[in-house]
């Protein structure tokens, strides 16, 4: 079977996908196992913070009217009659010209409405007792932090499908989230076809490689934030890969395929398709490289056919896996962050098709560099290692010129964006 | 006891520190489980790549030499003798005027030297057997993938150091590292000092607040690659923080305390350190904020007494850990990637001291921008999980403006540099 292959533009494709998107599905786990997880819930402070007025000092509470009289010719005494740290409470009330020792963090005592930093007073005992002297006027209310001037409770703090890190850690021990919802890991299986290939630990043979691009692919779906699901590498055989492909695609969200996509007599994805009843959504791009990918829908699931050449396969990933695994992941921003930078070297090949370029963005100055990796062939399989983005050159009849600014999607980026 | 404290300037803390590191460890991972992990060892090409001489192309095997009558005017034929699939070989040598059919990544026969690509043939059958038609010339060579002309064996393709990611991948399972030696994971212990301090599954209580900085903090020691060791809370007495800190500090590579290193009448941490025997590298940092970070040598082993204050612990551990642990795992570039970008709002407090200020760093068109985060007191505390960077404000008697060149600290990237 020959198919008819009409070549689709990258957002044509992209807005084929976005018809076939799932709402992702969210799962409780305790605080401890959310690191590399996307938040399943907004992230709403419980209480105000600080929860009561505190110090940010250590020093003494006090009424500030007591100190209407102070000034540096005439010092007011203090009777400190207790002393607090963090943590506790005391259950005296000053009354008059009587002063509570005071920790940073701690409560302000009842009926004290100002704070004196411990290096502005003198501390004498006498009798047994504990006195300050203190040669300034204070304010009602000065140094104190009050009840919710960092944060007023309901505050909405960082919303539902964000990356986690160390601040959101910080907020959700903040306000007692031992337990958090996070969007489940969606469940990518991915499969290779081909009778050239080795399992890894296999030693070459005559006329074979071992399978690296399933290596590659299953490390881009944890990257993305999903889980990988091998199911190994199937014959070429027409009914082979039908039962791998039937099995597989109803444990997993998506089925990613590797090889068999181009029009080889070995190449049975095509038929296998037609034979599930999958409806192709896409089988020729408007692209280099990843021309030939093809994503079929099959049963409400995504089955993704991407190249068996190395960046053929990486770039078909990244451009249309991914955004949809981000999608199930929460994220309002699914697609990878685009940036303009500078080109930092001549491209001279002219191309009919936008190229999606291996490259690496650096920072020189203030600016922003992008230099094309791999270009040359005795680094090519090599240069992915290295690669930090995809330039896009968009096709035409004219090659590319250092200084030229270009457009680069970024492949390390959490923050992501809403569109190519 | 107090301390006289002396301040030191940020590269001579990390001086003093550099002194006391230790090379890393490396473990034997099999390839599933690199995610996330540091190459302990040097990635060397096992074999060349191609392996052998192949087709980059589904077409025909032949003999150059065979075609040097064809031309536009003049087709010349060849019979197809055999018919072969990427990964197998065949026993069949062609003679004159004979070809196979070979897909993309076969093993070129023995005795052809140049591929016809498909497109250019014309196929016929006679007599049940399988021709071609040829209407150019082929050059000797042409249309073959020769053996090593990716990558020849030996050639060292990623160092030690090198944090995996999805072209690393692919390289380990193309040269068959089913095992590959990756660095240990520092084991870094962190306790955190307080009273006032709750566990993230209780209430809150009048005066108390719940630990949140050792969340952060083992979410910072996860992000730069290390494992975090929680050894809880422990009460402000100088008995319960010298047994604790006294266990810990044996199971561990480094130890963080979180609080207690102030000079309050609660913070017995320098008290301990005296006692444990600890010498004590610094205490007192020329910068804001995180100037009470206390760095002390115990044993061969670091132990770092974080600020109670959240943004002081998590610069401190940013700026005087991170590396520390960078190097523990293997990385020649331990330091946070630094880079200049223009201030995009002003900044007119005036501060002695450097000031690290947690920070958003944005691309505008082909420039690097960055916006302090967190400066109203309303959102001091949430601004950590929008910061992907700190800026560096050096110490004077000026402000800063908008539109000044600045540098900036990268908190998420894996690149790294030599020094701050």
């Amino acid at each position: 079977m020959k198919l008819t292959r009409k070549p689709l533009q990258v957002n044509s494709v992209i807005e084929k996908l976005w018809e076939y998107r799932q709402p992702g599905k969210t799962e409780l786990v305790s605080i401890e196992n959310t690191t590399g997880r996307f938040l399943g819930e907004a992230i709403i402070a419980k209480s105000d913070v600080p929860a009561f007025d505190k110090s940010p000092y250590d020093g003494f509470a006090i009424r500030a009217e007591d100190t209407i009289q102070a000034s540096q010719e005439h010092s007011i005494e203090f009777e400190v009659i207790d002393q607090i740290g963090a943590g506790t409470i005391t259950q005296k009330k000053v009354q008059q010209f009587q002063a509570i020792r005071i920790m940073t963090g701690t409560q302000i005592p009842f009926g004290c409405d100002a704070v004196i930093m411990i290096e502005l007073v003198k501390e004498i005992s006498r009798d047994g007792k504990s006195f300050i002297q203190l040669k300034r006027r204070m304010k009602t209310g000065e140094n104190i932090s009050f009840q919710g001037e960092d944060i007023k409770a309901e505050t909405l703090l960082v919303k539902k499908g964000t990356k986690m890190n160390p601040g959101i850690q910080s907020l959700l021990a903040t306000f007692g989230y031992h337990q958090v919802a996070v969007m489940q890991k969606p469940k990518i299986g991915v499969l290779a076809t081909g009778d050239e290939l080795l399992d890894v630990n296999e030693p070459l043979a005559p006329g074979r490689i071992r399978d690296s691009n399933s290596y590659m692919v299953m490390e881009q779906i944890k990257r993305s934030g999903a889980e990988a699901i091998y199911y190994g590498r199937i014959a070429d055989s027409f009914a082979a890969t039908y039962a791998a492909i039937n099995k597989a695609i109803s444990e997993v969200d998506m089925l990613i395929t590797i090889g068999g996509v181009s029009v080889g007599d070995f190449d049975y994805m095509p038929e296998v398709y037609e034979a599930l009843g999958a409806e192709i959504l896409c089988n020729k791009m408007a692209m280099r490289p990843g021309s030939v990918t093809t994503i079929a829908n099959y049963a409400g699931k995504l089955l993704y056919g991407l190249s068996g050449n190395p960046s053929a396969c990486y770039v078909g990933f990244e451009l249309y896996t991914r955004p949809m695994i981000r999608h199930l992941l929460g994220s309002d921003k699914p697609f990878a962050k685009k940036v303009k930078a500078i080109l930092d070297t001549d491209f001279p090949k002219v191309n009919p098709f936008t190229r999606f370029v291996r490259s690496k963005l650096y920072a020189h100055e203030t600016k922003i560099y992008v230099s094309p990796i791999g270009m040359d062939k005795s680094n090519i399989i090599y240069s992915l290692a290295f690669a930090n983005s995809l330039l896009i050159l968009p096709g035409g009849t004219r090659g590319y010129t250092k200084g030229m600014e270009v457009e680069v999607l970024l492949l390390e980026d959490q923050e992501g964006s809403e569109a190519y």
